[in-house]
């Protein structure tokens, strides 16, 4: 394959991408009535990687940090966005989520598309350092959006506190750091009444 | 600073950062009636970045383009989208901009703004490859979206295609290759009747 023909295959892969900022999510941009989409959802990821590195637990390859985040969330283009708090959606979440990779990175130049599923996998199966920290990273963004929403999608979707915890406890495995300060807002959100009566859940 | 006055300052960033997300764009996305605002572009840029940067002229060290990409629009939060074919709001553009990279970077630790700040005025300056290769990405995602929605803001704001190639022109100092796709693309879009009359201009 030459580049010409690289390059065409790449700028076809950028034309499906765009379909991502079509996939809403639960939670609202800070200060927003709408639901965000995945695409910026996945820049505030990146951002959050590139100012918040030296808190991962351990020393992390920011560049293929950045790659796995900017790629995470492209399977949700087929497989659409599961709510962490749905369990019939989760259930069936991984099967989805592997055939939409198999399409969608198999647009790109063949070992292109390899390497960067590849990344897709090692952030799913959250082993090294690099997917921990990301997935902790993917974790805390929706809790800190919530938070300064004043319970956001919590409220709405009649989540409790005790399923945070629980939820984001992965949190702890990317950076103790960060999973502190998600303890600390869980307890400011609890006390100020930003979630669902536990006995709702 | 300790590390938990650090992180108190780069979550209070991040929550800054969240207002870009209401920062509206010209252009729609691809398929898209709505705007598509500066932080969902900024996820376009730097997932292109990862795809297309074999294509740079020059070898690019990704970390830094990627970095710098994903800081380059947040003066806009002040300083608000600048349209490139708005002449009198591109006479104001470096003023404004440069106040609110001073307010927006100083909200992090000091060295760690200081240091995407240059990120920023490096990209700005466009004289490294690493800026020019993420200049020539930020030209060439609009002129791909505009194409595929059929001539997109082009139309709706009355530009003409040699506005569109003087203004873009300097896609050639990222990258040769891109910049003979953009020519191409132009010249499709020209017999597609994608462009305001060049008498309009």
């Amino acid at each position: 394959m030459n580049a010409t023909e690289r390059l065409t295959r790449q700028i076809g892969f950028v034309l499906e991408a765009e379909k991502l900022k079509a996939v809403l999510r639960r939670t609202s941009p800070v200060g927003a009535e709408r639901r965000e989409n995945s695409a910026e959802h996945s820049w505030t990821l990146a951002l959050m990687a590139v100012l918040l590195a030296e808190h991962s637990n351990r020393p992390v390859d920011l560049d293929r940090v950045l790659q796995m985040i900017l790629v995470h969330d492209l399977v949700e283009i087929d497989a659409g966005d599961t709510f962490h708090y749905d369990a019939a959606a989760v259930a069936t979440k991984a099967e989805r989520e592997t055939r939409a990779a198999e399409r969608i990175f198999g647009l790109l130049p063949d070992e292109q598309g390899l390497e960067l599923r590849r990344l897709w996998n090692e952030f799913e199966a959250g082993r090294t350092a690099e997917a921990r920290f990301a997935g902790a990273l993917d974790r805390l963004a929706p809790m800190l959006q919530n938070f300064h929403n004043a319970g956001g999608s919590w409220l709405r979707h009649g989540v409790t506190s005790q399923q945070v915890t629980e939820r984001n406890g992965n949190i702890v495995l990317g950076s103790e750091r960060l999973w502190e300060f998600a303890v600390e807002l869980i307890r400011e959100a609890e006390a100020k009444g930003f979630f669902a009566g536990d006995d709702a859940g």
